[in-house]
Order: C-alpha cells, then structure tokens, then sequence
C-alpha cells in the first residue's frame, strides 16, 4: 500500500483501528493497488500461453483467437485509463481474467487451463524486471556518454586528485569523469548478466508442480522472448532471486551515483566552487544570489539509501521462507516497483545534471596547484632520474618542500640553484615534471591521468558506446 | 514518489528519458504528492505560530484572526477533497500558504513572520510521527487485550512448550499468550518513551538560526502540546532522531509480530493443527476443502522486512550529513508513512486474528504429552525429594525413559513398581508431577506456566490495560 | 567467528570443504570463541542463583559456600588468563561449570539445580548489555563535555551556519557545538530508557516454563541490581529486543558522530580550513606538509555502517522464530560485542578529537562574511521596524543586495544613503543588524545563535552533567 | 577489530575511556589485526611488480631477485606462523616490507617505487576476494552433487508439495531437492560472472593518477591471472563494487540456503517427522530420547543475517564517498571476511547435513496423500477428457470431494458409479490420475515433477558437474 493510497484508507477508515476485519483484511491482502503495474506483462503472458494451448490443440483456435483479440481490448482500455480496477477481484490477473470474460464470454474460462496463479504472477513479474535491465542499460549508455562528453571537454584540465578530501596529486578532469564511466560501465554488464541469468520462462510451472496437459513450454518462452523454460517447477513458483539480484545490482548503481553527488554538494559550496550546477537542478535565495542549494544533487546522495531499504526488505522477506510460494512473497513488487523507479529516476536526473554542469576551470587549476602537490613528481624524478633510493629522495623532496615553503613559493618556483643547494645532482630538466601540467602529463602508466591516456580511453568508450 | 504514482509519471514521459528536464526535476523534488499527508499538522502549527505572533505583537491581532480563519476553511478544503493541490508549488506548506493568499489576501503575506519551511517542516513532521506513537500505542493496547483474552479462555489448557521447535516441556495456552503480551506491552512502553523524547516542539527555530523576532517559543510549544520548546535551533531544524526511534521502535514491534505470524503459519499446518484461523484471515481452494491458506499470518510475517527496510533507509540517508537542513532529509516522510501505515495495519490484523482463532486443544494436548515431555518433572522431583544430584537424577530419569520406551508408553503409565525396579527411594507421589496437568501445576515459580501463575499475570496485565 | 580466529581455523582446515563434519559442526556450532566474554556475568549469575539456593533451603549452606568459593576461583583464573578454555565444552557456561566442578567436586553438580542454560545465557546476556549501557552514558557524558569545552570557548566566535552545505547566516561556534550536545543528550536518555527496561531479571524462567523448585526470584532479581524478576518464562528465554533496542540506541548514536565527522572531514580541506586535528588523530605525509589526512574523522564517519550492520543482521535473525528458544539467537552474541565495542571506540575517538580540535577563528569569520550571509537580517530588519509585508521585505532586500554586488562590496559596506534609495524610510540603526556580530547577537528566540542564549544553554548543560 | 581481539583489548584499556588518546588512534586506524589474512596476496603482488620493474629496467635484476627471495622467506615465516607482526606498523603492507628491509636490506626500499599503499590494497583485496568467488563455487558446486544424489534417491518418492505451508498436490522428493541445484546453480553463475567482472589488474594505479615510471600493467596483470589491467586509476584506488557484489551473491546465496534451513527445521519437528538428520547436525537431550536439536539448521537459518548485514555495512560505508581513498574504505575487509568465512562454512555444513539426512519416506507418502491432494488432477482430467470447461471442471470436483469426505474416504476410493452419479461422462481411466504416484507420474511438462522429468534433470546436471 502506497503513501497515497493511505490517505485515502486513512479518511475512509477514520480511526484506523475502527475499520471493520474486512476492510483491515483487504487492506492487507489485495494487491491490485500496485500489481496493476504489470497489466501489459499479464496480458503478454495470457497472449502466449492461448496461442500455444491452440498449437498444442489443449483448446480450439476460435477460442485462442477470441482470448487473445479480447485481451488485447481489456490492454487498450487499461493504456486509456477506462479499465474498472476492482480491488474485491484482489490482484491484476483476476481484474484481467474478470473483464475478458465480460468481452468474450465463456471461452475466457479455458484461458486458465494448464496455469496457475502462481506461475502467472512468477511469468508476469520476470518481464517486468527484465524490462528495467533494458532500460537501466539505456539509462546508465546515455549517462556515460554524459560523463564521457565531459570528460572529452576537459581531457587536460587539470584539478587535484583527493585522498580523504585532501589534495593529492593534479589530476585531469576528465581522468576524474572517465572514473564514472568505468563505474556505470560495470554496472551495466552486471545488468546485463542479470538480464540473461533471469531469461528463463517459468510459464508452466503451474501451480508448483508442473501439469498434466501437454503443453510446449519451449514455445511460450520463446514467443515471450525467453531464452529458454525453467528446469524445475518448484523453483519457477518458489524463488525471486532475480528481483533480488535486480535490487542489489541497482543499490551498487545508485551507491556509484551517490559518490558523484556528494562531490557536486561539496565542489558546489562556497569554499571549493569547483563546479556551477544549472539552474534547473538547483534551488535558490530570492535574497541571496549566490546560494544555489544543489536539490537534485542531495535527492541523488540519499535515493541510494531509498534502493538500499527496498533491498534489505526484499532480502528479509524471503528469509527462511519454506517451499514454493508463500504469501509473503507478494511483498517483493512495491520494494521493487519503487528502487526501479528511483533508479531510473537518478539516472535521468544525473545525466541532466552532468550534461549541463561547468566545470570551474580556473578554481580547479588554482586547487590543483596549491599544497605542494607536484611533490610526488620531485621525488619519482630522483628515484628515476638519479637513481636516489625511494627513502633519500622523500628526503631530499621534503627538504625542497620546506625551503619553498619558507620562500612563500611552490615548487616549480624555486630555482635550480636553490635545488642544487639541497642536492647537487638535480639538473633543469626537473622543472619538466613540476608544476600541474608537466605532472599530469607525465602519468603516462595505462589508465593515468596523462591527457593522452585520457584521450585513448575516450576513444575506447566511444568505440563501446557505438 | 509512490508505486501508483508512478503509474501515472511512467504514461506520462512514456520513455522515462525522453521527459525533459523540467519533468525529471520536479519528480525528483517536489514533495506535495505525499506530503500532503501532514496537512493537518500544518495547518495547526500555523495557527499557533500567528496566534503567538498576534499575542507578542509582531502582527495585528486582526491579521492574525483572518489567518487563523482562513487556514480553517484551507482545513476544510483538504478535508472536503476539494483542494486544488498544485505540484509546481512544491510542497504542504507552500499549498495551503497561497491558498491562504487567495482566501484572505494581503495578510496570508505575515504568516510567514519569523519563521521558515526549515522549523515549519520540523514541526510538523513531529506532530505526525507524534501521532503514530500514540496510535501504535492505543493499537497496541487493543492487540494485548486479545492476548489476554486468549489467555483467560485458556489459562489451564495445556500445549507443548517448544525449544527449536522440539517439543520440550508441556506448558499452558494462557502462559504462552502472555509471553506476546509482555512483548508487546514492551514495546508499547518504547513508543512512550519515544513520544516523550519527541515531544519538543522546534517551531522558532527559523532557519537554522533562531531569529530576531520577540517571539515566545514556550507559548507555541504549550498551544501545539509539546512540553517544552527544542533548545538548539541548529539541531531543531537539521536532526531526525526522532523519526528513526520511531522506526526502530516499530522495528522491534513488526519483529515480534512476525514471531507469532510465523506460530500461525506452523500452527495452521496439517501436520500441526494447532489452531483454527476464521475464514477472515485465510483464503481457500474451491476443491481443496482443508486447504486454509493463512494469507494474513504470512503478510504479517513478511511486513517486518517492509519496516526494517524503511529504518534501513533512513539511516543511511541521515548517515553522514553535515548540519543543518539538507534536502536529503526529504526523504524521511515517505519512509515513515509508510512504516507507520504497516504498522499500525499490522496491529490491526493481528488483533482480528487474535481474536478469532481456536485453538484446537486435543490436538494441543495430544502433541504436549507426546515425546516424554515430562521427564525433566522426573528430574527435577527425584532431585527435589529424594536428594540426589542432578546428574544422578538424569541417570535415573534416562533409565525410565528407555524402560517406558521399551514398553511403548509414557512416563505416567509406568507402575511404580516399575519406577522402584529403577531407583528403590521412589514413591508414589511421583506421579503428581507426572502427566501434563500435573506438569504444568508444578510450576509455580514467579511467570512460570501454572495456571495459577498465569491468572496471576492475566489480572496484573488486566489492571494495567484499565 | 571472528576474524581472526579464522585465520587459525583456514590453516588449520587447508581447503575448508576438506574438513571433516566433526570439525564443520564444531567451527558453526561453538560459541565459547565469543561467549567468554560474559563470564564475569556468568559467575555472578550463578553466585547469586546458589546463594538463593540456598537461602530457600533447596541446597544445603556448605554446597552453596563451596560453589560461591570455587566459582572465585574460576573467576581469578579467567582474570588472569589462566583458565583453559575447552571448545569442546561449547560455551562458557559448561566451561566454568566443569572447571568449577574440577576445583569443587561434587557440589558443583547442584548449582545448575532450577536452572537451564536458556535462562543462564538470557541473564548473563543482558547483565552484559546492561554493562554497555552504563559504558555508552559514560562515554556520552564525557563527549558532551567535550562539546560544551568547545561551545564555551567560543561562544561568539562566528561561523557559518550552512544549509545544503550552502552558506545560509552566520552562526556560532557555541551554538553549533552545542547542536551536537543536544543529540547526544537525547541518546544518553535513550540508552538510560533502554537500560530501565530491559532491567527484570530473567533468572528462574528455567528451559522455558519455569520450575517446581521454591526458589526465589525476587531475591536473586535484587542480588543481581535488577528492579524486578521478568514475568512470563517464555518471554524471558525467547526474547531478545533488550539487544535490539540498545543496537537501535547505539545505530542513532552513531549516526550523530557520522555526521560531526562528516563535519571534520569537510572542514579539514584545504578549502575550507575550519578547523585543525591534532597530529594525534591524522595523519600525514612526508613530503607534502599540509596534507594531514583525517582518518580517526573518517574511520568514525564508516562505522555507524558497522553498527548499522550488526543490528539489521539481529533484526533479521529474530524475523520469524517461534518461541521460544532457538539456536538462531546464538547469532547474537557477536553482533552486539563487536557493536558496543566499535560504539565505545567511536565515543572515545570523538571526545579526544573534539577536546584537541582547534578552530580557525579568522577562516571561520570570514566564511560567515561572505555571500551576503545577512541579507535575512535587513529582510527581517524591514519587516519588523518598517512593517513591511514579508514579500516587499524581500524585494527590497534582494535590490540593496544586487547593489552591493555591483559595487563589489557586502551589505554593512552600502552607505545609508544607498540605502534610502532603494527603500525611503530605511533608518541607521538597520547597521545595528548588519554585519555577523550584529547578526548573531540579535537572534535572541530561545535556543537562538545568540551568545547569551548560548551561554545559557551551556550553563543548563553544566548544570546537567554535575 | 574482531570480538576476540576485543577481549585482551578490554583487559588491556581497563575502563575503555581510561586509555590514553594514543592506544584510542591505534584501536580505531591499525588494520594489521585484521589484515593480515592478506599475507599471501600482498607478497604475490610485490613479487609481481619487483619481477615487472626488473623486467623494464625500473630496478636491477639482482634488486628484483633479492626482493623477490626475501618475500618467500617473508612469506614461508608468515605460513609457519613466526613472522612478528608489530601493530605500530599498521597493516599487512608495512609490515611485510619492514621485514624484507631486515632480511635483504637497501633493496626492500626499491620495491614501493611506481606504487602506494593505494593500489597495493586495491589488488591484494582484489585477490583475496576473488580467491573466495573460487571457493564459492567449489562449495556450491560440491553441495548441489549432494542434492543431486539425494534427488536421485528419491525421484519418485512421493511428498506433499506446499504452497503457504498447506499441501497443496504431491510431488516427488527428487523434485523438491532440483529446486535447490537451481538456486544454488545460478549462485554459482553469479560467483563466476562476479569474478570475471573483478579481474582487472589495479596494480600501476599508484596513489590514484598512475605513475611517470614506465611500468608495464599488463605484465603485473597477466603474472597475477587478471584478464587485463583496469582502465583508470581513480577508480581503481576509489572503488570496492568487486566486494558489493561479492556480498550480494553471498546474501543471495544464504537466503536459499536459509529457506532449506527451515524445511529441515519444520520437517524435523515431531509433528512433521519428514526427515531424519543425523546426530552429527543435531544435539539432543539426556533424558528425552527423541528430542533431537536441528542446531546446524538453525544456525544456518540465522546465517543470512550474517551476511546480509555485512552487505548493508559496506553499502553504507561506500554511500556519499568522495573519490578517491578515503580511510572510510578500511571497512571493507572485516565485512568481507566475515561473510565470506560465514558462507564457507555454511555451505561445508549444508552439505554435510543434505549428504547425511535421511527421508522418512512413508511419513512423506502419509502427508502427500491426505487433504485430497489430487482434486487438481481430478479436475485437470475432467478439462482435458471430457472437455469441460474449467469452472464446471471446478465444480464438479468439488462435489467429488464433499462426497469423498462424506464417505470419510479420499478420492482413489471412491466407486466409479459414485463418480457417474456426479457426472455421467466420468470414465474408469480417471483412476489413472488419482493417487499420488499417478498424480505425480502425469505431471510430464517440462521441469515438472514427474519421476522421468526428474532424471532427465538429474542427467542434465551429472553433464554441468562433469
């Protein structure tokens, strides 16, 4: 039962507990508030399973035909909003079974024969979650082309790289949105490896123990675009490991957007201003023109939680639960129904925020270069270029570092003299690896930050990305 | 955003990425779409707020009598179903302010005087998780008064006490109805405790800040029923603790509630048939006249998880946030709501259940005498009267177990004769503690299972419920 | 398990799927590896049952004396880590219990008369919690003592008060602090309302039904400082939400420390630079001088995650179990050892990292300076003094502010005659709320940012703590 | 820190808030304690990169073969349990190179050059990690040869089938043990796509941006059996997805093996009597001979929670992370650790227990064949024979059975001209679906439960174990 929906319990029943058993009981028990959702996918199974019943010559092909142009009514009157929901008929597959009978008359009573509900709703909601695979695959390709036209933009701006929220090293902007892309990109084939583990159609699994009738399984799973029928019918009826895999892939998602959004919140603030945020994604001060609170970026951060919930639900609801099909297992479509649509939700809106963000490059350049930052540099070029042991030349390196430091300079300031005072061995050719360009550039190991190795990995995304 | 909701956005962008970002802004921030729910608490926080601002004359007594009148007939609206909600507005408070602005004009403009949405959500989001506490309470109350119910009718029937659902010790219906009441009798003590915990009313919090109105924050807090105001205006506007002892309170509660669910389950069973629930809770099969699903028991079962899931998530959106105000904290209201709906739902249909089942109890006795169930009252007699060690005594008891095995009957049918074979001390008054009546008498140490003691608790529980 | 127990346990298995079902059942089935660490409370527990024991004429005085004695002994020996734990005797109930019987003989076998282990664990276990929930106020109470340190020490030293991470109005340092007493306040009352309720002593309940011995479960309740004996046997053997509702205190708690963390982690970047660690709880680099990396801040920051964890995974192992005891609830142990253990760390991290923090007055000024951050002040100003409707207060406002913008200068910086002509009636004393001392010295609602009404509320906090 | 460790730590600190700041900073941020168990994959990894840096001329060969035999020592002391692990060093990496450094001298200082701690964490978690994907899928595949033999002991016992734990039409025993090969088949599946997602090579990531040494990624890649190198090196410092996923396969996978967890515990129940487990699984009680304790089924049912709670705790830590390292991330590895050890070991005893466990095949043929469990089958006959439509089909059974339990007899025994005087075209071959072993015989869709369907699937499997 949805928020919305209990606004409206709530005025019927005044006092809740004043309601009567039957209506705490159809409160609790009809699902047709939120199975609804899966009309187009009940009456797709119901299509599949009368075509191969009359193939199979298990019911005449007048009556298939009947079912099958009948349900195709009941599906336009549902898209045009006329459909009479009935909860008393308690879910989708009843509401539909109810009105085709309604259209066509007797023969919709043969539709149910050699099905049950419980493979119905197992068949119903299989597609309906591998529907959001698709389109959390479209969903994570359109926001990774977002990341990756970023990154192509500022393939050599450099900012710094942090750990713990302190500066590192320079890095590029767009090693730093290629991160993303790498996420998302394995986020998408852990989509698509659920997508293919679930492609089994438990059609005829019937009620639990397969049936009597001579259906074809390998026929309706593959007019439903399954690549195969379960092997087990218990299991069919039994398990939802699927929405649970859906649901965990989805919270590692949602996890990796929540990363992006806390660094939105935090570059957009006054003190780090790395990035402007578009008026659309964001919410200001008629009084304060320069606070633009980042709405859409702190929705972002905490909607990971909102999947993870509807995870951890859906984990403890089939908890210890014996075989096949128990009640309880009517809990898993709202949980899922929801994350899927917050997914999704995040998605869109990252992908609006990230194609429509500026990077501040001058501030993230300023960053970059302060703190001494090209310090590692120094010290790879002793040990590279003098051969100095890794330990002597951190030495030397930090003996530079406070020398600049009591200069009031960084490194790239100071002279080679100055440098040669500390240790005698430094040529001016060090100067080629400090300051924030020299450095970035010089990251030259597969997958760095160098602008090259950046551009390469443009190229392969954008290979992959077709 | 709800399931059902959604129902209506998804027709609505058709393909969720082609809606613009205008679409995919305001699905992702407003809030109206549920928390219209706390309309009520609004629109009462108002009228506090304007009659204070009045008595400490910040507005005119006339202006404040307008607003408190006007947001009366805003009341009646949303309570007829006849208010325009307006999406594009955001929120509860920014609705019911310009409907306000159209009913009466210039003065709604003063409402707002020394206050902000920051403190104006704050408090009425503890107005409406306040009432829950007192709901969870009163249903609560309701759902013990079944307990003891069941108790009384059954105080001396006797059933199997189970360890690891092995039979164990034979113990009274009354006394294992009672364990439920001391649970939930717990329980409703944390939501007291949590009411009182909450119960400070935020409201002048402004901001984040405070403010420099002449405002008197002790007179609201007593106007809206809060026992005093918050002390910390930062904390006031950025801290949800309240809302996440209310999960976890209701947490604890559904987990207790899933205990006797999953009882029922087992119960209900053919192998078991403990107890028979009315056709309310249960649904059947047109053919299978014994099968008796106990579709209830099960969603109650499987509610818990909906209700962890919801503390889960809240949790983690709160986890990490820098004061004060975040829009992640919008998320907050759709967790609770729906935990609060559960739970009180679930009270509810537990209530109904535990008033119309029956136990069956010669099936309750037959499996409590069952299994040698009273060889512990063995042990313990031959330690308590005739003295001998407890390992000794379980020697003994063990000998006799596998004698009256042997003979294919139970401790009670033995002979004395037969009990003297084993241990010559043994007398005949042994058999007072053997048989389950006689079993079940013998415990009465304190909130032990004799009858005696568990009429003793059902007149405490009687006196405490009023 | 442990993790480091199982380290031992791979070497010693090799492949683990090579172990033989012995060792599997033993490395899944033992819980002396944990439970050792109840045995204080299990020798307590046991004193206190042989005392009544005896006191109630069950066992004789000299048995009772010799258990009392040994059971020192065992005491002394696990003290000093001379007692020789056995895994074969499972648990630390049949350890102490044999080696007891080892020093004393044979009166050892009467201590476990009119007692089970079921209710032995319940009672150690929750002498244990209890334990923790004196530990957690203590802790408290010496963390916001830390907290007012700091809100004394700067009760007027301004700072930004941020919303959306966003500059909003100045603040104090006090206030800001003291937001962070608040909560911890409210969770040293939720551990003292914890402690208060789980406070009935479980002792007595025997296997589960209670028992025909006369004991006395008054005295052995009083003997172990609780208030009163449980009430139902059942309840008392199959519960367990005395641990929930301490995992559930202490998940909050945690939440609070995350986000002060949070806090520190932000305020430590280079950035910002609100605030400095001490080197005792950062650390840093080698060559680059100001890096000083977070990590007690950001350890504190992940652990609500482990907290977190541990009480989902009791919530879930207690979903569903009928009563009353089943192994399941073994799982419960470790959750809440590693759980308290990690909340006392954090509370003991905190307080040094709070009492050794040092402000950056200057960068917190001059933070709070910027963005116009009293532009709600002249708002405000213009309400009050000049009755302006709030939306022509605003209008104004945002005006003064585009002209301050323009001339590049803040509000206090705009002469009164600017001033005048955007609004004519504008006086003087609109600089007396200018500026962010004036600012924060007029936000004088209770519990307002203002210094007197911080040092009020340090003064109440004081008062509070002793 | 682990439960066991706590306990000296507790000693140690005395009052834990007693402790100094410093022993505080060392419990809360050392990792060795914990870390440690990645010995061997740390060493692999330095002599991967030693090997590689020789190999491209970064060090001397004779550096690299000094380094590369001062591991194995390093390793051979580790393995025979003499390495001195010092906590002041931290964690597993400081501690292995100090000794190499006492061992082999001025050459240990070259090994870190072109790497951190970074990217040396990264790959030896990496490792560890994916060895345990191995291990998962060794247990899984050896657990489901156990149901696999216990299916084909039993394809064609007879059981009930249940739905909501009510029987609902019989089943074969082989059938209900396939149901688990496929869930714990596609547990494997996930394991196998997890691991191959994860095996990409973060070595040469150095601190976050790469390194300006020409190091050869692919080379330290390939030496450790990764398909290839990761693609950037902020995420490859910043991400711990490969350890969600490995945690969410492991929740997935716990939860099936729960749910056979309470079958057993349910099925061993007196009332039940459907199996028999072996002592080996069980405890049992001195003087109740048949009370037999199914603790390893509990336990296993309880396991889950483990798990999931492990997940929730590192979904939690990730959630909001700024890229790249934040000390955050030093959570991961007790979580991991713990719920991969808790898997292993609940798959080890799973498997022993489904080896050992004996059917009480004629309590299951009892239990199937009562409750007119084949009404379905009557009333499937009555569609397919004689065409009639499913609801008369409905109604007539109906009628069949009232009749049946009029009689106090089941369906097979009723006369066939008591069946015609229900409906006249009712035939003798009707029996042939009637009873158990024909119900079950005719259910020949594929996957269903017949005896042939079922070794059909028990071929299909011999062929994927090999």
């Amino acid at each position: 039962m949805t928020a919305s929906d209990k606004t409206t319990a709530n005025a019927m029943w005044g006092g809740r507990f004043a309601a009567g058993p039957d209506a705490i009981m159809t409160a609790i028990n009809a699902s047709i508030g939120f199975d609804k959702r899966m009309a187009a996918q009940d009456i797709a199974g119901s299509r599949a399973h009368a075509a191969m019943l009359a193939a199979q010559g298990i019911i005449t092909d007048n009556d298939a035909e009947a079912i099958g142009q009948g349900l195709l009514t009941v599906l336009s009157e549902i898209e045009a909003g006329t459909f009479p929901f009935r909860v008393e008929l308690e879910d989708i597959h009843m509401n539909v079974e109810a009105r085709l009978k309604e259209i066509i008359g007797e023969p919709a009573g043969r539709l149910h024969t050699a099905r049950s509900r419980n493979d119905q709703v197992a068949v119903d909601f299989r597609m309906w979650v591998r529907d959001q695979c698709d389109a959390a695959i479209d969903g994570l390709r359109t926001l990774i082309r977002a990341f990756v036209a970023q990154a192509e933009a500022g393939a050599d701006w450099v900012m710094p790289g942090f750990t713990h929220l302190q500066t590192a090293q320079p890095v590029t902007w767009g090693h730093h949105m290629l991160a993303y892309a790498e996420m998302l990109g394995r986020d998408l084939s852990r989509f698509r490896d659920a997508r293919a583990r679930m492609n089994e159609c438990p059609l005829g699994a019937a009620a639990l123990a397969g049936t009597s009738f001579p259906i074809d399984r390998h026929a309706t799973a593959a007019a439903l675009g399954f690549d195969r029928p379960t092997a087990n019918s218990l299991d069919s009826t039994a398990d939802r490991d699927f929405a649970l895999e859906f649901l965990s892939a989805s919270s590692i998602c949602a996890m990796h957007l929540s990363r992006f959004a806390e660094e939105l919140v935090i570059w957009s603030s006054a003190q780090f201003r790395f990035v402007r945020l578009s008026d659309r994604w964001t919410t200001g001060s008629s009084i304060m023109p320069q606070k633009k609170n980042p709405d859409a970026a702190e929705l972002l951060r905490a909607k990971v939680a909102r999947i993870m919930g509807a995870t951890v639900a859906l984990f403890t609801v089939m908890k210890g639960l014996p075989l096949t099909y128990s009640k309880d297992m009517q809990e898993d479509k709202e949980q899922v129904f929801d994350a899927a649509d917050t997914l999704m939700l995040c998605l869109a809106a990252m992908t609006g925020m990230v194609e429509d963000m500026q990077a501040n490059t001058e501030e993230l350049r300023r960053a970059a270069a302060s703190g001494f930052s090209t310090a590692t540099d120094l010290a790879d070029w002793l040990v590279r270029e003098l051969g100095l042991p890794f330990r002597d030349a951190h030495h030397v390196t930090g003996t530079l570092v406070a020398l600049a430091e009591g200069k009031g300079c960084d490194l790239p300031d100071l002279s080679l003299a100055d440098m040669q005072g500390v240790h005698a061995g430094i040529r001016a050719d060090v100067f080629d690896v400090l300051g924030v360009d020299n450095s970035v550039r010089s990251r030259q190991s597969y997958g760095g930050t160098a602008p090259d190795q950046v551009r390469a990995q443009i190229a392969r995304w954008k290979d992959l990305l077709g």
